[in-house]
């Protein structure tokens, strides 16, 4: 079977994993919406990342700052000066493009090899080789471009009720900063000591220019950033560390090796204060994408905060008595697109015998948005499934579908991804025991009803 | 002992509940980030909103929608036009005023008994009260205002490349305008039957000219809404039902009935629209503050998004065959408000014998950030405990401490809100037990290592 994009956005729509945002009105460019799977799904991913990131390593802690930052925040990162996209008109049919997107568009296209990326030119360079190559615009074909100009990424709005450059503020465009700002704060409240973590989850914005690949680009979208503090010299023996982590927890949930790469940027590629990077890549029906940047940042982000801020933002070592700014550690991995990314990973269609196809969703356990279908064979038998519903729903999310044949009913909880079904039937009524159906295998057990919670137990663990 | 809100906010300061946000810039207007503690808090009351909101009820699903939405969503809510404050400007010394705060303000420093409340003024009214009582600007004490005119409350910013009307978007003032718009694709996609209801956890902004009291009243906060669909006729019976199921949510984790209360809105207080409203408010150090919103907002939103979108909003019964728009039962609740309340709730000061006072918060063992402090009684014994840590931790937010001498880790648990420590002695190393205590009595048992698991199985539900 082919496994593509629109497959996968037709059944996300039709069951309730993703909507079009504000889909009544006509929608809202690229905005998303979680319904009643998709909201459960992404919940357990950004559960299991805090679980294993947060909660059991002995090192972190987590935070949850505000979407709304002091502007010096973003002089400091970088952001105000420095995150922008360069854009230009087509003066005959208006639209606007990305130079660089333009660029590397027409080098596909044309199978022409460029020396290194175009993300280091000047707006000089890029717009001497679109003159040089002749780059059509992609709209009307014409060859008449405006200048180049930089466009920053940071939507901005204004706090209080005057429109002015005093009220300016922007929406985060990474939960990052919020890390670093507060890097004095939590080593003090948690008294821990270097080397030792802060989490994150939250929403982040971006007013990118061409988002795109369903929920893969989005301009609203979440973030799972960990900034990891760590003495100089030992930075990267950590980014090793994290690195294997990070693939480790991906693995664990069920992604598979052939599936996922782990990228390291070459020398050319780094930012100038990065001394390492590494993207860790899912192939999605469209192709390769990102999902998490991990970075030795040096002490790049506490340095330029000290120095806009003028706090020190320096740590006392007390064990080797040195004071020092710490490195960071920074594994950063984007919610949306890593469920997104075990959404496509878990689409199958399985061929089950006599041409019969199924369509089912292999979710790891820990990841499944419903852990257990309750399926009453006949609604003579609600009131003990109901009972049943009822204790487990108290642990896990459970499914109550009295409708249709249970073989419809088994099939309609195999493409959501539901790892277990429980039919009570009329022998349940006499026998206290039910059947247990399992999604890969099918295959089905007979439990006492007494026993299901300690059968659950440990199913869905990772 | 007094609870003060002085020793509430230096406390969340001290052990990582909240900081200022941005606070090496100093500050930006009444934001506020969770420290490493705050996060775990606020989320546990997530967790436990999500837990008797959504997954055990058999009505309800919950959903996850986009900060950014169609702009027609607030022409059809109302927030376009109607979501505004009266503001007025001191001609003399240029601060500015909300004309409402002002009136009630006068009112209560002069016991002036207003017929009704100030709510449902027009502009002209409020206007010629101000000059009939000579009320003056608070700031400078002259009387020189200019007119008063409605300031909207809801952030703009804009998507794509121009700031223009087109691109003109707006952050969310509330969830619920999220849930009305997707009413009829988790319909379809759950396959729920009316009465049924959507449950959603998201941030929203209002841009507040008088935000205070600490994290009570902010420009960003997070909402936990219910929308709950329901035949027209049997609402107030919902509305009776949600009413209560709250309440209950509050007393199952601790809120006593002495520091709760429900206020019914009289019928001149309601919304044109609403047939009932209820506020359960919360007694703040600072005076009773609304928690919880609940309301009987009849067919009203439905109705607004059907006629605004031109996309059919009703139901068809198929017990009843009858087709109709569902009414809507609303209980909409402030994360960050009911988490602060939880917090002054926990609040106390204990005198334990000999004039010794101790510090701490008596958290719902389900509400606790750290469930179980980890101690060892001396360092050379770390290695065992450290192997309890790495176990419990799978499943319990823990913390490790190994600094100090145990009375005053005990204290600094108390303090946090931990319910149980578990001291490893050097007993332990041979009888295999440690001593578990419990924050609230002070007792402390001799417990088996290999036991541990399932003391704790039950100690965190509620």
């Amino acid at each position: 079977m082919e496994k593509t994009m629109e497959k996968i956005v037709a059944l996300a729509k039709a069951r309730g994993f993703v909507y079009p945002g504000s889909e009544i009105y006509g929608g809202l460019a690229n905005t998303w919406d979680y319904g009643n799977l998709g909201v459960e799904l992404k919940n357990n991913v950004k559960k299991a990342w805090w679980q294993k990131f947060v909660m059991e390593s002995p090192y972190n802690v987590g935070v949850d700052c505000a979407i709304l930052m002091n502007p010096q925040t973003w002089v400091a990162s970088g952001h105000l000066g420095g995150f922008s996209d360069p854009l230009m008109d087509c003066k005959e049919c208006h639209e606007r493009f990305r130079a660089d997107k333009l660029i590397e568009d027409w080098c596909a296209d044309n199978n022409y090899e460029l020396e290194g990326s175009v993300d280091g030119w000047t707006q000089e360079q890029m717009k001497n080789f679109i003159e040089e190559k002749q780059i059509a615009c992609p709209s009307c074909g014409k060859h008449n471009f405006t200048d180049i100009r930089q466009f920053n990424l940071m939507f901005k709005t204004f706090q209080g009720v005057t429109e002015d450059a005093k009220n300016t503020v922007y929406l985060r465009p990474e939960t990052a900063q919020g890390i670093f700002v507060n890097f004095k704060n939590v080593q003090r409240t948690s008294r821990k000591k270097v080397p030792f973590g802060i989490g994150q989850i939250g929403k982040s914005f971006r007013n990118e220019i061409t988002p795109g690949n369903f929920t893969f680009r989005t301009r609203e979208f979440e973030q799972m950033e960990l900034e990891f503090f760590c003495k100089p010299g030992t930075d990267l023996e950590w980014f090793n560390y994290w690195r294997s982590y990070c693939i480790n927890w991906l693995k664990s949930l069920g992604m598979k090796d052939d599936e996922m790469r782990a990228r390291d940027h070459s020398p050319e590629e780094l930012c100038f204060y990065s001394k390492g990077t590494t993207d860790i890549e899912f192939l999605f029906p469209f192709g390769w994408g990102e999902l998490w940047g991990i970075a030795d940042r040096t002490d790049y982000d506490l340095t330029q905060h000290q120095n806009v801020s003028g706090e020190d933002m320096s740590y006392f070592d007390d064990e080797s008595k040195e004071k020092y700014i710490p490195y960071v550690i920074e594994p950063s991995l984007g919610a949306d697109r890593v469920t997104l990314a075990f959404l496509c990973s878990a689409y199958d269609e399985e061929e089950i015998g006599e041409g019969d196809v199924r369509t089912v969703l292999h979710f790891h356990p820990a990841l499944a948005p419903v852990k257990i279908g309750i399926l009453p064979l006949s609604k003579k038998l609600n009131e003990g499934a109901e009972k049943i519903y009822a204790e487990l729903s108290k642990k896990y999310n459970c499914e109550f579908d009295d409708r249709g044949n249970i073989g419809k009913r088994y099939r309609r909880q195999d493409e959501i991804g539901t790892p277990f079904c429980i039919t009570y039937d009329f022998d349940s009524e006499t026998d206290g025991a039910v059947t247990v159906r399992d999604r890969d295998t099918m295959q089905q057990e007979r439990i006492k009803i007494e026993d299901l919670k300690a059968y659950f137990e440990d199913k869905f663990t990772f």
